[in-house]
This record gives structure tokens, C-alpha cells and sequence, in this order.
């Protein structure tokens, strides 16, 4: 159960550089393609003609042309051409609204009457030359529910992070979890403790020494669908923490865009984005690796966790304070999955 | 949905030298063995004592011995023999009446009592020595009848096979389709056109120029239940085409038996049969090679337009001109469907 | 279809040195660990929290705890604690009872109520220091029943194991099979023969002539639930067989602990212990390696007849007189399961 009437982040644009790209979003097959202008295109990956995936053919002024017999296909879904055919009466492919910004290609996969693209929250980091950004992509096998949940309550780092960014206070601090409308924060402030690798790096790479007693901070803000943006950082200990000046500390937004495939799969768009030193591409591409090695430890956590759910449905699970954000968050969900329910009764 | 009154290629003389081998076909699992006098025997891949896959035993005398406990079975289904036991009582195998013929082992997964060897239709390239013939067998995860479909159609060479035989006039000539009693006949004629790639190597391989202008032409013929055999060539333009004499022309015969496996999976006898230079086994090679790679093109879009259609259910496809060939195979089939279907209700 | 009431191995001893071992047996997802005593505990694989495999944890302090949030567990199911949370009201896992005795760790994964140590059946080679033993483990997608089959009809030796164990004269002597209340025994005795190549080495192994002609025997006892331990062996012809003198003759015994994983796959723990040169380590290791090497052989053939069963499902087999080790081993196994059934009704 995933909403449909709002965006998510299906693609980046390096993904689009050398033809069309085939992904499945919410269920829905879609192939991805840029028309002439290079606006970005997103129509059912199925071709009228005979059924074959218009993703394994090829882009040709600004249509996609399909790969096994030629038809050509405009961004509206309509068969512009077909080598010796009148293409008049073939019926029409569903298109999916898509949006290109802030480095990302956003689609709307369900009622495209609603598909406003000033829905898209703005992205400060995106868009000002004061940062930078560096992300990957990891196709993982679970409910995106679940990723929502692991990204909600970073006590999770102590045990599957911990010769990174893990360390015991992260447990010993209990968060604060706070909703306002469709937004739920979840926050951890740890003062005068030692800052753990990952950290260590960052705080060498904002030329601030490492050695010395940071204060720490994480604030992780879930945003419908299934974003979820996380402040986090470390200042020398006793310059005012989270509220610290520029130059006592390493500060940045984890950033996790969670997109269902199906089901129990999603594709899993990570990456981070910093304040400091942002035109040090050196640092951004070192904080990508490290962050992709991180990261990529909770994959078959969530993959295994996701069968143990599936083998065990009789069973309950706990909700605990830890658990408040990712609680909260589904609350926030389940409205969204509600109203679309009866919008579509109501139709 | 697959006739089973007729015959179907079910394997290749060099599959069964070095012991028995295991085939599912129409959904039949069947083990193919040589009996003392050489001919194939097929029956049940299933040892009446405790289910072991015969396939996975060896051949000795002519019978089939079973690799676990060495049940000996007769190419009649009857057990001949089992060390220590009295086998009169054992129950029989299931046989499938097979016949070596055009270098192929040809097989009536159905009635037996309808299996007639004289309904295999004859191949004079494969018995003439004026011909050469070289071919392979490709396991494809999709209905048959998209493969006859595929042949039906070579429109598609312009686009899976656009470095080898794909030319875009092959787009712009309509093809014209015939049907005669269960013979479906598509054919098209291009005239004073480039040679492709391959057709460039043929020509070179019987001694005649590569770079003027050719007309060259494509007549597929579908027969029951799912065979597709192609002229196809280039002549020298202007020398009369089709018609050519051969020391104008290279020309050949593209071999296609498909066999289902199960409902949505075949096994591919591809083969390609000339009349020029048969002596020439390098020639073969060559050629055989170059269909190999061409023929390996078509399978990653055959499998996942298979995938798009069960995924897809609900969606009705085209039916153009260019898929009269493929329509009107179709038709073939279901009528001797029907007539099965028909025949196994009188019983 | 297997009983739950009984001891089953579950794993060995090396197989928990690095941490928790998740495994399922009889259906039930299990995770072995240690406790701070050294005992092997057992309890289910999930942890309440949320889900995650226990298994994926580690122990500490001999409490299992969880790698995706620190849930810590006893062996008796319960939180013992999680870090800044209450646990008392955490709900209970279920508990296996587990014994460690001859070298493999036993569980009993139906009522605890019932699991009763001292219904594991006395192994004096596995205590006794003229004794020595290797084995390994083989994970098999087949029924327990078809390893069973297998190991109480050793005429497949003849045939799987042609290049070692196998010889014609196993299939010539016909087995005598009786049934002792519980147990099933099937013996058979080949009087002067040649050794095949594995008992030549055995020969060589315990100082003997290997090229004068022996006798030979095999004697299977099933016991329930699923083990098989075959007293094996050759003498030097004439010199009493089975009961002659130790400095004529190697004998040992073959082991099969036989565990169901799922309905068609098991844990197969298979093993020799032998009363000859017991001191011989390097004896040992070459008598595992042959070993490993001839069960291997087994894999493909039960797997394939499990899939062949499985597609035959309206098939009879045969029951031979082969046969009848495995078939009287069946009866044991399913008064076994009404009984249980009965049980399970009186609750």
C-alpha cells in the first residue's frame, strides 16, 4: 500500500544520458525519455503494436522509437509514426507526469488530473551554490515502510553502523518526536562526546581538528510520501551544538528519497548534502563513498527483516519512543493512503 | 496452448551421443535414447520404481538404465529388467513415437495413435547435396507463437538486427501475405538496394561483387504447427531477383523449428540452409556464426515482451499489415486446437 | 509432513564459534547461540522489536542481541534489556530446547513440554576413545523421506557410486530387512568379492592386503525420527565376515542425521566413525574427503526425483523388495505423525 497521487523521485538525469530507462514506480511500468526540448517524458513501457518494452528501444527527434518494429512514440503517449502504417487510430499509452529538478526526475504515478509540480517541496540545497551534493541509487528488496522506519530512528546506526558513524550515546539519548501537519521530526541533541570515523573525516574536510569533543546532533524530518531529509552534525563541543557557527562545525543533510517499486521493493535514492567547502569535489566524492559503504550495511538488514515479516504475520511488532518517527509517520501515510481511497470512490 | 497431434524437433543427433537426454516438450518430459538397431526412442523421464529422472541415467544394450537403481527400460515403456526383481508387473512408461530424419529427431508429443511419419514434411535441402545446412538451438522464456510472430514479421530485422541484415528499406516495402490450405506465405521484394552486412559476407562467400546495387528478398513460410522457413537472398540488381540465375545471386534458406517447452517457453531449432558453394564447410562455419550472434539479438526482446504481455493481461495488441503473417499463422493454429480439443471429446 | 516431537540435529559445534547461527528445522526459524555457561540455546529467529533476524545479531554477555537495535534476549525468550527502554512487558519468543551431546547440537521443535534429553539414543562410537569420527553437512532440496529411501536400499550404490562404493555384487544379494519395534534394520552380506576402490583405501588405512578377496557387509538401521547409521565393512574372506577378528577386517560406521528444513529440503549431517587406528587424524581427514565426495553424488539424483515427484504427483511408485527398509522406515514415521496428530487433538 503506497499513495499514488503525489511525487516521487523516480530517476536522475545521468540515468537518461544514453537512451530511455525502463522503471517500475508504484507498480506502474514507466519508461523514462527527453523530447526534443529535453524535457523529461515518462509513458506506460509497453508498446501498442505488439507488447515489447519501448524502454529496450532507442530516442529519435525527441520520440521514443521502439526497439522491435519501429513505432514511434511522442511524450503524450500518442504513436507519432510507424514505418509503412497509418498510426491515426492506435490507442493512446498512459503518461505519468514528470518533473526535472533539483537534480532529480520526479513522477506523479497516479491521478495525473492532480499532478501539480508546485507540490514538489523546494530543496534550498539543491538549488544555492552554498552546497554540495553527492548520492547514489540501491534497488533493495523491502516495503519502503520499513526504510521510512530505519531512517526514523537512528539508534539502528549504534548496532549496524558501528565502526562509522555508530557510537553508544546514540542510544543512551532518548528523541524527541514532534508532528506538525504532515511532518514528523524526530531530533537527538548528544553533547561533549567524541565524534565517531565518519565524522572525524568530515570535520578534517571543514579543516576543524578531530580530536577534541564535538557536540552531535540529528534531526530527521519525514515529509510525505516517503522523504526523509536528516540534519546532522558535530561542533567542537560548547559552541552552541546544532546552533554552532559555520566554522565550529561539520554540518549537512542526509538525504533519502524513498521510492516502492512494488510492494517489498523500492528504489532507495541517497546521497548528502553540506554547507562546507561545497566547491571541494574531492570531499564530495569521498563523503559519497563513505556514505555508499554506510549505507549499503543496512541492506540486508531491511531485505531479511522484510521476509521475517512476511514468514511471521500473525506476530506484533513494538512501538516504542524510538519508534515514534517511523509511528508517526505511517499515521501521516495512512491518511494519504485513506483520502486516496475515497477520492477514488468518490470518482 | 500448443497443438500436440504433430511433430515437433526435439533434439539434434549430436545431443544424444554421449547418453540419453532429457526434454520437456508441450509439457511433456520425455528422455530421448538410441535402441540397439540406432533408432530414437522417447518415453517418460520418470522410473517406474521410485520417480528418478531416467535422462539421468545410461544407456546399455539399447535399454535405458536408471541411474539409482538400475531399472532397465525398453524403448516400448516396458521394464526389461531390474537387478534382483521380477519386473513383469511394472507399470509402463508413457512413449512418444520418434523419427531421425533431415538431420533432426522429430517427436508426436501427443496421441500416439495418430503419429505417421509420412505427415513430417519433406526437406529437400536437407537430404540434396547440393545444399549445405549449419544451425543451433537457443532456450527462449516465451509462447511459441511470439517466436512465428517474429518471423512473420521481419520488419523487426531493421530494428534487433540493424548492424547484420536490418536495412530500412526492408520498413518501406509492404509485405504481401498469402494463405493456402495451412501454408501462410508472407513475402517481400526489395530491388536496387545496398546489401547489408551479412548479405555483403554471402556474396563474397560465392565469388561475386559486394558493392554494387542488389535486389534482394524475403519469402517466410509458415507450416503446422509452428515451422518458419524464409528464402531469402540477393541477386545483382536487374539479373531477375528471386529469379536470378545462381551465379548472379546468394541465396538461402533460413531454418526456424520452434517447440514448446511449456506454455510460455521454446526450444529454438535455427538454422540457416544455402545452395551456393555447399562444399564450403569454412562458408558454414561463417555463416553460422553470424546467425548465432544475429539470432542471440531477438532474445532479450522476446522475453521481456513475454513478460509485458503476462504482466499486461488486459491490453489488446495491433494487428497491422505487417502482422498479417503472424495473424493468419495464428489462425493455423487455433484451428488445430480446435480440432484437438474436438477429437479429444469424441473419446 | 515430518514429527516434532523427537530430537533432530540441528547444527554443530564449529558452526556456532563466531557468533549466533540462524537455522529452520521443521518448519520453525531458529537461532542457536550460546549462553554464558556454554549451553546452546535456542529461540525463534525474529526479534519482537521489530522483526529483524536475531541471528544477523551477535552474543554478549550470553545474551543474543539484536544487530538492528540492540534488543538483548535470553535463552529463555525474554528481554533481558534494550538500550533506554523498559522491557518487562516485551512479549516472549519461543524457546527450542537444545542439548549439546556427541558432538552436534540436538533440538526439539515440537511441545517443550515433551523434549526429554534422555530420549537421545545412546552413540558409544561418538564417546568412546577407540572411536574416531569426521562428517560433514549437505543442504538437499528433497523430502527427508527420499534420503531415507536412500540410505535404507544401498543397491544404489551400484549405480550413484559406480567409481567407489558401488559394485554388481550389491545388487545380487538380496537385503533382509526386520522391524524391531521402532527400529528397521536392512542388512546384506557379499561373501568373497573384490573391495572396490574406497574399501582398498579403508584396507590400506587399517594396515590390510588390499587386492585378496573379502567379504562384505551392510547392515541399515533407521531409527526415528530420520536416522540412519549403517555398520559398514569388509573382512579378508573366510576369516568370519562381520564378526571377524578386529586385525582382519575395517569396519566402521556410516552416520545420517537427517533433518527436515521445510517439506522438501533438509539439513543432511553425514559421517563415518570408525573403531580402526582411531588415533589416525590424517585417516580421517582422507576417509571425510572420499566420503564427502561419493554423498555429493546423491545431491542431483534426489533433488531431480523430489522435482519429478513433485510434477507426477498422480504416480505409484514401487515398493520392492529394495524397498522395504525405506517403506517399513515410513510406517515408523507416520505412527509417529498420528500419533502426534491424536496429541494435538487431546490439547
Amino acid at each position: 500500500m503506497f499513495p499514488k497521487n503525489c511525487w516521487y523521485v523516480a530517476c536522475t538525469p545521468d540515468e537518461l544520458t544514453t537512451g530511455p530507462l525502463g522503471r517500475q514506480v508504484c507498480g506502474e511500468k514507466m519508461v523514462f525519455f527527453r523530447n526534443l526540448e529535453g524535457h523529461v517524458k515518462a509513458v506506460e513501457d509497453f508498446c501498442p503494436h505488439r507488447g515489447a518494452p519501448l524502454s529496450l528501444g532507442f530516442v529519435e527527434n525527441g520520440n521514443l522509437v521502439c526497439g522491435y518494429h519501429g513505432l514511434a512514440m511522442g511524450g503524450d503517449g500518442k504513436t507519432v509514426s510507424m514505418p509503412g502504417q497509418r498510426v491515426r487510430g492506435f490507442s493512446c499509452n498512459k503518461t505519468f507526469a514528470a518533473v526535472e529538478r533539483y537534480g532529480f526526475i520526479w513522477v506523479w504515478p497516479g491521478d495525473q488530473a492532480k499532478a501539480d509540480p508546485a507540490l514538489i517541496h523546494h530543496l534550498e540545497w539543491a538549488v544555492s551554490d552554498k552546497w554540495a551534493y553527492g548520492g547514489g541509487l540501491y534497488h533493495i528488496q523491502c516495503d519502503y515502510r520499513l526504510m521510512v522506519d530505519n531512517l526514523m530512528d537512528l539508534t539502528h546506526e549504534t548496532y549496524v553502523h558501528a565502526s562509522s558513524i555508530g557510537q553508544k550515546e546514540i542510544d543512551e539519548v532518548a528523541p524527541v518526536t514532534s508532528v506538525e501537519g504532515d511532518v514528523v521530526t524526530t531530533a537527538r541533541h548528544m553533547e561533549n562526546i567524541a565524534a565517531p570515523p565518519f565524522w572525524r573525516m568530515a570535520l578534517r574536510g571543514n579543516g576543524l581538528a578531530d580530536d577534541v569533543p564535538v557536540d552531535r546532533w540529528q534531526i530527521c524530518r519525514f515529509t510525505p510520501p516517503s522523504h526523509v531529509l536528516i540534519e546532522v552534525g558535530v561542533a567542537h563541543a560548547g559552541k552552541g551544538g546544532y546552533h554552532a557557527a559555520p566554522e565550529h562545525k561539520a554540518a549537512s543533510i542526509v538525504v533519502d528519497f524513498i521510492t516502492p517499486e512494488t510492494e517489498t521493493s523500492i528504489w532507495y535514492f541517497w546521497g548528502m548534502a553540506r554547507s562546507f567547502n561545497p566547491q571541494d569535489q574531492a570531499l564530495t566524492d569521498s563523503i559519497r563513498e563513505g556514505q555508499g559503504t554506510i549505507f549499503s550495511e543496512d541492506l540486508e538488514m531491511l531485505e531479511r527483516q522484510q521476509r521475517n515479516l512476511l514468514d511471521n504475520p500473525q506476530r506484533q511488532l513494538l512501538k516504542l519512543n524510538i519508534d515514534a518517527g517511523g509511528v508517526q509517520a505511517r499515521k501521516v501515510i495512512d491518511r494519504m493512503l485513506a483520502a486516496e481511497q475515497l477520492a477514488g470512490q468518490a470518482q
